[in-house]
């Protein structure tokens, strides 16, 4: 496709790829209803080796650099600890314990976006007024919405190597045709309900140097803006990347920030997995060739949520 | 069995059922050595409805109610909402969005015990030294050990359907026939390699009356000491339930506080899953007759971590 | 006064006790304008005993009950301990030392509000726009514009003592006649650029009993909606109370909630304090008849807070 | 004076310095208890032009830059919004209002240290054991102490000046002679419970630049290890700095971190203040020859605590 990405790009495509209403006036998961019970099924018959992968990038990785939004790195503190187990201080005939805490922003390592992260026009998918999501939380499109809907069918495209490189420069757009050829090239068929997951392996580049600047909101390879388009015609039920944003920065335009977002969380109603952890699983499928697995990312169940922290598992 | 518990059963049942050394001197993650790929792959063709149960309650219910450890329930806050949006704030050809932030206590609703959180006379499973165990995280037995791990056969003991009340009364003592009793009513076996789940219906009676307390610390119905002897026997992967903490309070004890913990983390290193949602899956079981399933209960990977908040799937 | 409290008499009040642009159309910090320099100076010669007394009620003090917005106890947590130090963990040529941390509402504790807590009709203190406080801080009229200016002179009112009870009863709505009585009583004038700090003993039953039921939102003694007017004719620099909230709840009319505060904050523009610990302070006043003093209480300087949590300072 | 610094030294400082003991066996102030009732009556007639200047440096400041102890800069986060007042989500007959929370170490910006906070041989200031600071807080010489002892004489030794430089170089070492000759060409007395504020201009540097790298934990101007002695011959009250630190970074001596701290916290027990703004106050002094004041430093009553933010006033 040849966009020319713009507000006016934006406007065209958010009117022809639109899903609100397509599940009725009350859905809250969008293209999460692609997947039917019988995906689920099949996809179990893809567990084949017994072995899962884990997907989420260890939460003490410093990734945010105070690029976007007043972001932190996740903040891990105890409550009790062996030491004073140790010390003596909890004899009184207590248990000998540690307890711990976690305070992070739900963007700040892996997660899902749900769909009340994004709005258009003050709007979130299915017309749901952007008012309400406030501080006191997301009355609509909250994460827990989907709490029991993170499963089925996962294909990994392996961009970067079906590319020949250790990592996609930044700036690289990945196109729709880079998207199918990898497909074609890894002999698997993207079908209607399945998690996509596309890995440019810029992030295995930040986790070997130990450098994340420009990581969370800087430069990065990624779709472009024309994405949209594919999402909308294979209508698969999720898109996942391990960069930061999924989309391509720079932007290819400079009217917005960030416009394939704008389309494809509130026209589309797609969930987004971010900053997925994709080396070991990207290892193994270009080891026996196989691309398709058994996919289940759980959020945590967070009422009204912008999304959540995961752990997303592949099984093969 | 007859145990007297005390002091003195405690350091018999640690000499007797002690897993040190069995998965080496390096193993931290105990029990869950038990599944084999083989395991997985079975409990993959236990997907046959095509329907996932999401089985962590919702991260806004207030269930700490001070009774322990200085615990408090899930702070969820908002870095730039919907409300902002709207006001114009991010008109700045930024996107219009909503970013959150979640702080909690790892205990604090369902969730993973890691290795590392229980000690008994100042030694973790495996015989690591708690002092390994500080302010700065856990440098042995973190719950990222687990990160690929949760994922096997799931078993639902549904005790309180068994014995045919809605909720076992707090005080109320499960003893192993009482579990292989349940079982076989359900017509389900324990195998090797499980993730077994108790149900006790007392936090069905909590989320119908909207009173909490107590239940984070106070009374509750549980396994008995003996499950240890129980629980390896089985040879499980983990131990579940719907409660605060698995076993019953009060104690059969006063000398010690949680006598059964003191053993099942420490000698057997068995990972343990509490407050667990079990309504709908329970139901469901009791509708079909199937309290097999399979299970994926990924902790977020938290570096050096007690534990982890999860919201873990039970797919039929 | 006879004043029928309703949405009427709140806007009647503010068109006429209305401080906008009477100190520029750029001020931020309202009524502490009234502070002159000899009043700083005056203030420093009611230092006669050389003894501080500070009103900060501890901060482990379980106040917040779930009443109003969301507001949690504060949370102390710990980055490195004395244990971790016993233990031999920070041996590596390093300090021995502990390190913490707090998290807490600004409103949780002793607080003062800054002008930028309360809105009437969408507008602030001096007539900026409320959009300008939203999850990023707050534009204008944020609690650091006041950072240097909380000194001067204070005076208690002791309107319990004065009125002969431990505490006042919850809903005892205090007139400006009891204010005048008991200045008059205590042998004491009030006067321009004065920070009134009034005692109704309610926090010191709920200190006694161990109970903080209904302190945080529930029912209370504190100033009548008159009071507005009062202030506004003695023009004082700051009110503060012992109470949640400084005004009588259940509140006098049903039209509104808290109506004094929908007139002090954003029309006349006063810095409000609040939860202040005012027993000692006030067995002292009573033993040498003393109800005037020297007053610090500076703020955290907190760019854009709605307030910040304080120790004030009664200096005699 | 001329000390090789080394453990040794320290050992040799800790017997000669220490008071412990000199306060009675139960003191956790130390050095606070230097000030007489009568140095506050006479600090408030240094009150003669009736300004303060608040030495708290804005907590948006971004300090923190990852080389000490897992801090980070304080977060500042919302739970009500103009926004959300402004979308017509808080009409309810409520209020209009924001209200917001922070979350910070300690010792993350402008902040007292307490005589909890460092320990020498497992000890604390007073031979208080160091294994009563645990996960559940510091329960000897806590800060909550020295709630209302803030309070006296304050005095600028504004070293930068009197050498001639608008910032002293990282690294140079403030020696007991530069201090004495500091004082006496600002013509001020230093006293006993005096607390003294040395001004580098190592942070107007970084405020200046906006470049904040190293100045939480690298190199620093500072007091040399020699300043121990200095100290407890004046016998003042507190000691207090512009920096992160107080003592010279690279310390004299690569045997141990932070020596100067060994000594005068655990053994003299005498408060620090970190990181204090003093940009204006020493303008103002340089103005007027006066280098002394009425000083008001406020903790928060934090129980248990290592030390507290803090906006110090000094008021001329």
């Amino acid at each position: 496709m040849d966009i020319n990405v713009s507000n006016k790009a934006i406007e065209e495509a958010t009117e022809k790829l639109s899903n609100w209403g397509r599940w009725g006036a009350e859905d809250q998961i969008g293209t999460l209803n692609t997947i039917e019970p019988s995906d689920i099924v099949n996809a179990g018959s893809l567990i084949r080796k017994g072995r899962s992968f884990g997907l989420g990038i260890p939460l003490d990785t410093k990734i945010q650099t105070g690029l976007f939004g007043g972001r932190w790195n996740p903040i891990h503190t105890f409550l009790a600890t062996g030491t004073d187990a140790y010390a003596g201080n909890q004899a009184d005939n207590g248990l000998q314990y540690a307890d711990d805490a976690i305070n992070m922003p739900i963007q700040g390592s892996t997660h899902w976006d749900s769909l009340n992260h994004v709005y258009y026009k003050d709007k979130m998918y299915n017309g749901y007024d952007c008012r309400l999501v406030d501080s006191k939380g997301g009355a609509k499109n909250g994460i827990e919405h989907t709490r029991e809907k993170m499963v089925g069918r996962g294909v990994l495209l392996d961009v970067a190597r079906f590319k020949g490189v250790k990592h996609l420069e930044d700036g690289y757009g990945i196109s729709n045709d880079d998207l199918d050829a990898c497909a074609a090239a890894q002999g698997v068929e993207i079908r209607k309900g399945d998690f996509v997951i596309i890995r440019t392996g810029q992030q295995e580049k930040c986790l070997k140097s130990g450098d994340w600047t420009g990581y969370a909101g800087g430069d990065a390879p990624g779709v472009k803006f024309e994405n949209c388009y594919w999402l909308k015609g294979k209508d698969i039920a999720a898109i996942c990347a391990d960069t930061w944003g999924c989309e391509v920065r720079p932007n290819e335009t400079t009217e917005v920030n960030q416009p394939w977002h704008w389309v494809v969380i509130p026209a589309i109603g797609i969930t987004m997995g971010e900053m997925f952890y994709l080396k070991e699983l990207a290892a193994d499928c270009a080891e026996d060739g196989v691309y398709e697995f058994f996919f289940c990312a759980p959020p945590l169940n967070l009422p009204g949520g912008t999304g959540s922290p995961i752990n997303p598992q592949a099984i093969k």
